[in-house]
């Protein structure tokens, strides 16, 4: 073990400030960040970029360095959606032996309380923050996204998401008393006097599965909410995306380990191809709290199965978007094209159904026609992506097979508004890069566009009128869920009538987005990303009921 | 509908200071209560114990005035532990009426909002305590408490766990921020702006599933924590003890009528014997949350089964005490004795093993074998109860044969330090009244002392030592669950030893209480019951945890 450089005490003093300052931002809900989102060299300094990027070549076509329990098996099983080699061999342990260690690391962790977790958890987000770039770069070759929104995505906007985590956990684990002399007057003689101390007692090892499309941003809160209520966390990252929260448990290792702390609180659960480690990690009865994002097949299955734990799971969804009128028609359909081709739509929060009354809607550029709307959000699409370079920037890449025969097979699923083309990447020849497909279907086919098609496909929905597509937005969210809503109307009857349909059927609800502001997008401190209310997602990130069933509360009381 | 002689929010400005108070409580942890618990008449006015006297008895062998949806049918199935005569009749509903009502009631409960949901929840409480005598009444002939047992248990700290939960519910709905101007900075030109709403969304219909022993009591936390997060209530009592529930929500649905809210918001559901009404309702989709307090078979099954609620449960649980060494030993005898006899052990807080080294202990009356102790406690259980009237005044009656089945079945359990015997009430000839059986064993006698033995049965496990005493009450502890451990010692270390099993095993701990504070109380607003962090139960009354899930957050958000 490493010497010990800074204690848990010590590491609470240093980050003392981010942590009130973000304690009270998620009360307040403004504006915050603690970690810059801009890759600039004037912010992370003009050497980081290339150091970040010199870090992550190191690591490929190589054993990655981390030290752990487990034999000596290494597997590799990511590939570059740009093309380029990885060939990153992670070691293999099996749950046996990762869950032994978990639980031996248990007690050094539970003993370092509330200040300890949270001082040890802004460490580690600090020292993420210094590798951002090199978590950029491990995010863009897992997922496809490109580099800028990998780093902010990957990098900053996951550190955010973390620190809000902590920030709850240590709000919720310390606004209580920890002792207290407890005085009942008695109406003869004396007080009845006890004092009483109070114990935050964790809940158990966290699991996290993470996503292959956004590794480290759906998967901090629920580590650090998990470590930051004193449990030690499994990691077990998607087998196409593992490079960044193998960097991440490296990270959180070294502090522990320079805390003088067990750092098998963070353990990698690699897995081989096939082999079903999640699965089974989640059964087992040491392990009391799972975070998953992913397919809602094995999230209902872990809900189902996993009976001993905690379990969050945020699974498939279908977003939709209101259109009833608007007073900025080119802003909204810039703002919805921008939204359809964000990371190629492979968003949880990407906009799937866009639903238009088909006697068209009154805009500041006069009446417009349902197949009018369709037609000119379809050439917003082309035109904001006809630059390849430009394109790109906002694509990304194909993060697997599995989408592109969703893009095809969407084709024929109704009239083809704006079929999904090629882009040639002017950096990455390898790299596969497709345009979003925009499908034209009446809203009787709720056999199509009520399902998700994950990826960078659209539909534009007709209704009969508003009063439909509100009730098809309450209808396809709480039978198939949703993590996004948006609505466009200058109409205050309608903006009423839909905040209570997003109410009621439980979703967040964007209004009127003309600017650069995507539904898509959702701010650490002050958006929630789920609610838990309907079937997309169990728990929202972040809000109270995400935090406290990870800890308990005991006391001992004994006469003064 | 009556007339509005209050709207919620001229009943929140009334309880505004009562409910401000609860909230600084909740988080100090020191003493405090809004409802009296003393039944004096300089308390609670010269007349009220005759009124409530008065009140009581004309609810007997009538129809209990409640006007709600269903049919004209009318069950009975109370009778009292003290031999008087009740039948009174409940109107019986079926789950489709009930839900159909329940759901019905939500919009308008939901519309409320937080300060109307405490505004009406302090009423229906303050109109509560003004009823504590009659409910106190309707609590003795149900549960066989004796008179201030009933009044206190099942009036003022009832109403005291009720508010508690109304303030975490307030405090944990309100203190993030309901709207935001949010002004994100930009590294080129103006700010993007943003106006945000919160939303707090109730969950759904909560279900309530009271117990025989404590119908108010353990009942009042789940069912304002419910409603002070905005979900509409089904109150399902216990066969057995249905009256205190029906003056309850008899009382709520008054509130709710007079402040122009649908009184269906709370419900009672009396069921027929055998009738399983609590299962029907427990596995219906629209029940999303769940409040039980009984058997661990039914727990376990509403936990198994009810997967589409949140659901708390309090199960069975096999509390221990650990004797190392006193320097107040008469104090120690004499306050096990107490923890025995109070209603006859029918609490689930009641200590049932008592662990001695069979070395024996060292006291302030020098060296005491394990069979001293034994007997020792044996002959001040005896003292304590030797005049009938004060004995009956502890003692309470046997709530129901299957008591009296286990009292006799334990005595062959092993050894007999103090048998059971019966006391003539002064008052009631036919109330069965027992003192409490004390049988002793050895520790390989698990299959014995490792279960519950609901009643007034207590074991004496005689250990090796108090390292053996400490390992059994973590193993008793983690396999059957607790909600209650005390340990005497004398030695630091054993204290401390005893404190870190404590919170290993997830239990509270009650230090050498030698004087009037009984492990088996549990002051609101103060003391944890239930950690959730032990088989006895999946909740805590009442922490943060057992409120969150209550209710979700969402948002909207539009350009300013």
């Amino acid at each position: 073990m490493a010497t010990v450089s800074a204690d848990p005490a010590q590491l609470f003093e240093r980050h003392r400030t981010t942590l009130e300052d973000a304690v009270a931002a998620v009360h307040g809900r403004g504006f915050h960040s603690a970690y810059p989102e801009s890759p600039s060299p004037k912010v992370y300094g003009p050497d980081a970029a290339a150091e970040g990027e010199a870090a992550f070549t190191a690591l490929l076509g190589a054993d990655f360095p981390i030290d752990q329990p487990g034999g000596d098996e290494r597997i590799v099983t990511e590939r570059s959606p740009y093309g380029i080699p990885l060939g990153v061999g992670y070691p293999h342990a099996d749950a046996d032996t990762l869950l032994a260690a978990s639980r031996a690391a248990a007690p050094s962790w539970r003993a370092a309380g509330p200040e300890g977790w949270a001082g040890v958890c802004l460490e580690i987000l600090h020292r993420l923050n210094q590798r951002s770039f090199t978590i950029a770069h491990a995010v863009q070759h897992t997922t496809g996204q490109a580099f800028v929104m990998a780093f902010q995505a990957g990098g900053p906007h996951a550190q955010d998401r973390g620190l809000e985590a902590v920030a709850y956990a240590y709000d919720l684990t310390t606004r209580y008393a920890r002792t207290v002399r407890w005085e009942k007057p008695q109406r003869r003689g004396g007080a009845q006097v006890l004092d009483k101390r109070f114990h935050v007692v964790p809940r158990g090892t966290g699991l996290v599965i993470g996503c292959g499309t956004f590794p480290t941003w759906n998967a901090y809160p629920g580590l650090f909410a998990s470590l930051a209520t004193g449990n030690p966390v499994v990691v077990k990252p998607h087998p196409r995306a593992v490079l960044p929260l193998a960097i991440t448990v490296a990270v959180a290792r070294e502090v522990l380990a320079e805390a003088g702390l067990e750092p098998d609180t963070v353990l990698l659960a690699a897995e081989r191809p096939d082999e079903r480690l999640a699965a089974r990690l989640a059964t087992r009865p040491e392990v009391r709290i799972i975070d998953f994002t992913g397919s809602t097949e094995f999230g209902n299955w872990l809900e189902a199965n996993a009976r001993q734990a905690f379990v969050c799971t945020e699974k498939a969804g279908v977003n939709t978007v209101v259109v009833d009128s608007t007073d900025a028609y080119r802003g909204m359909l810039g703002n919805l094209a921008s939204s359809l081709s964000l990371y190629s739509g492979q968003m949880c929060t990407t906009p799937q159904n866009i639903l238009v009354p088909r006697g068209g809607i009154a805009t500041d550029e006069g009446h417009k026609s349902a197949a009018e709307v369709a037609a000119d959000l379809g050439a917003a699409v082309r035109d904001l992506l006809a630059d390849p370079a430009r394109a790109v920037a906002l694509l990304g890449a194909i993060s697997g097979d599995a989408v592109l025969d969703r893009v095809a097979a969407a084709a024929d699923l109704g009239e083809t508004v704006l079929p999904s083309s090629e882009v040639v990447h002017p950096e990455y020849a390898d790299a596969v890069v497709r345009t979003p497909l925009i499908v034209s279907v009446p809203a009787d086919r709720r056999d199509v566009y009520g399902r998700e098609h994950f990826g960078p496909i659209a539909f534009v929905v007709q209704t009969a009128d508003t009063g439909e597509s509100l009730r098809l937005l309450h209808a396809t969210t709480t039978e198939r869920g949703a993590l996004t809503a948006a609505v466009y109307s200058t109409d205050p009857a309608v903006l009423t009538a839909a905040e209570e349909t997003a109410v009621d059927a439980g979703v967040n609800l964007s209004v009127n987005l003309t600017g650069s502001i995507l539904v898509n997008q959702s701010a650490a401190f002050s958006d929630y990303h789920g609610t838990g209310a309907n079937p997309a997602a169990t728990s929202s990130l972040t809000d109270p009921a995400f935090i406290t069933p990870r800890f308990r509360l005991t006391q001992s009381r004994h006469p003064a």
